[in-house]
């Protein structure tokens, strides 16, 4: 769908629908099957709906880049290398991420129906956007699920001064009742990647133990913060290399020792990831399960609320609520993302958003 | 094996034989079955000789208070109350969580062998000590392993001044080849409880971060320290809540919104865990993935390293060493340990442990 293009704009709100068709037909025009270029659209809006803003559209920049350079393929064929009756292992030939979890979290989802648990293995895959997308298809069908990714080092192993392991995020939801499913979508680092990037933008500063600069030195200066924290020292860091050890080195696909060793091909992009899907349908009553999630939901915040405090909240409360007003008012796009993909919309000839109404 | 007991002793080193032998005797003369006190002992004297000290024979009156106001079950019959070609889930009638959780992960071992995955769930068992343990057990049988346990609230929920939520703590482990196995063993507090109550024995301060005093406020005092804080604000309350969900819930023996309802049974000790194990030869060569193990820490520990740091340690590394050293030279008992082991000794007519010569 093609809209003449809107003149220089400043930040603009848009559409769910309006984005997603035009994230879809960008990848289109770069040569994606189209199924595949919805898959990813319907993964990127997600999460400009949900407010996670530093793993939605913003992207498509970064996505053109690693198509560009043939670190991201855009007619995969994606083969099973490995299954079993509980399990699965993907072959996913550098598909978009999207593609490659979607494929296996349906697979593990299959396998979980009759074996109890599923489990998703993703070999060769690329950046796999927002992992409670995943871990969010399996609890709208009534199933608990664990997504893990690994990705090239950029944050400091603890007790070194330079980059050694990635931000490895980890997410786990779980079907819910009144109140919704519940989804962690974690980083093992201090803080996401996109946060430093926002701050380098907004030029405000950032609290101590965040980001070491360039030469490993602590730093508290957005535009010299470059190397992010792990969460907690040891154990951020050390859940960030359990990611890598039970995610790329099951997968034969090994990301850190190379990118450290400064190996031919160590730099080029690339993720595997892992998903577990556990059908509660076959431990216990899901009816019950749905009622206890918001029982101790409510229990939690009922409780006393430290200073200044205003609300209690469950992990990704947050998001459910931003992605029920943005799907009501429009996603606002800032004023840098909407010059990029003016820039893309150039490149590719598809119409510019236009703004929501 | 029954010595007589020793005059009044300082903190004294002993053997690990001598501690498991004490340990399993204790137990036996308890009512526990001596094949069990045995898998007990094990799994304590294990956390003593890694240098966690937390989760060793310091427990032994904790578990002896356990059986005596019946929450630990001396001579439970363990069922299997759900079992696919992948998982089961283990009704554990209260046992040692030793027990629980060994019967739990050689279940699930069993299961990855024949399906790639294996899922063991344990419903209603006691404090399942170090889960290093358990995970290690697959590492050995050159399995990748995760364990979670969830037991009852004291740690709070971000944003509160109250208990909400338990440390809950996560293992991962994976087998490794010259180096050994690397396994992560982390609560999902800033620290485990354990090092709250040893500053409170030294009276020594601790940072600001680590805990909430009983009415909730910050507190640096270790003899107002009560309430210890999650790692990373709501990323560790949240894990810990994720745990409770994908675990106490799936088995269907809620822990924490019972605690914190108040309700008459709610603050009876109990907890819940969850085992998986990955058959590593499913998906690929078991001999690359070990040294693919070995590759990425020697690249991790190749990496400049921070000021004042000497060494770059991998997860459970300090753990194995103390594991070589203390099986040669003895485990430290400090004095108070072994006024309480003392004491325990008297009441079950079990000979008091000698020291290592």
């Amino acid at each position: 769908m093609s809209e003449p293009p809107r003149a220089a704009a400043p930040a603009t709100t848009v559409t769910a629908g309006a984005l997603h068709r035009f994230t879809r037909d960008v990848f289109v025009r770069a040569g994606m099957p189209e199924v595949d270029a919805a898959v990813v659209a319907d993964v990127l809006v997600w999460a400009d709906l949900r407010g996670v803003d530093t793993h939605g559209v913003s992207r498509i920049p970064m996505y053109l880049r690693l198509i560009d350079d043939g670190d991201l393929n855009l007619t995969p064929s994606i083969k099973i290398r490995t299954e079993t009756s509980a399990s699965i292992l993907v072959d996913a030939d550098r598909a978009a991420g999207p593609i490659a979890m979607t494929t296996a979290m349906n697979a593990a989802m299959r396998k979980a129906r009759d074996a109890g648990v599923g489990l998703g293995l993703v070999r060769a895959t690329t950046h796999t956007a927002a992992l409670g997308y995943y871990t969010l298809m399996a609890a709208q069908e009534g199933m608990a699920a664990v997504a893990l990714a690994a990705s090239m080092p950029f944050m400091a192993y603890h007790g070194t001064r330079a980059p050694g392991v990635s931000t490895n995020p980890l997410s786990i939801a779980v079907p819910g009742g009144e109140r919704g499913p519940v989804v962690l979508d974690m980083a093992t680092g201090v803080v996401a990647r996109g946060k430093l990037v926002q701050a380098r933008k907004t030029g405000q500063p950032i609290p101590p133990g965040w980001a070491l600069d360039r030469d490993g030195n602590p730093t508290t200066d957005p535009q010299a913060a470059l190397i992010p924290l792990p969460l907690g020292g040891p154990k951020g860091s050390g859940l960030s290399l359990m990611i890598e050890l039970i995610t790329s080195l099951v997968v034969s696909n090994p990301i850190i020792a190379g990118a450290l060793e400064g190996e031919a091909d160590g730099h080029r992009h690339r993720q595997n990831g892992l998903v577990l899907a556990i059908d509660l349908r076959r431990f216990g009553d899901p009816e019950v399960f749905r009622s206890e999630v918001d029982r101790v939901i409510a229990a939690l915040k009922a409780l006393p609320r430290a200073p200044g405090v205003l609300e209690i909240l469950m992990p990704g409360e947050r998001g459910a609520r931003a992605l029920a007003a943005r799907t009501r008012d429009g996603i606002p796009l800032p004023r840098p993302i909407v010059d990029e993909l003016r820039g893309v919309a150039a490149r590719f000839g598809v119409g510019m958003l236009p703004s929501a109404p």
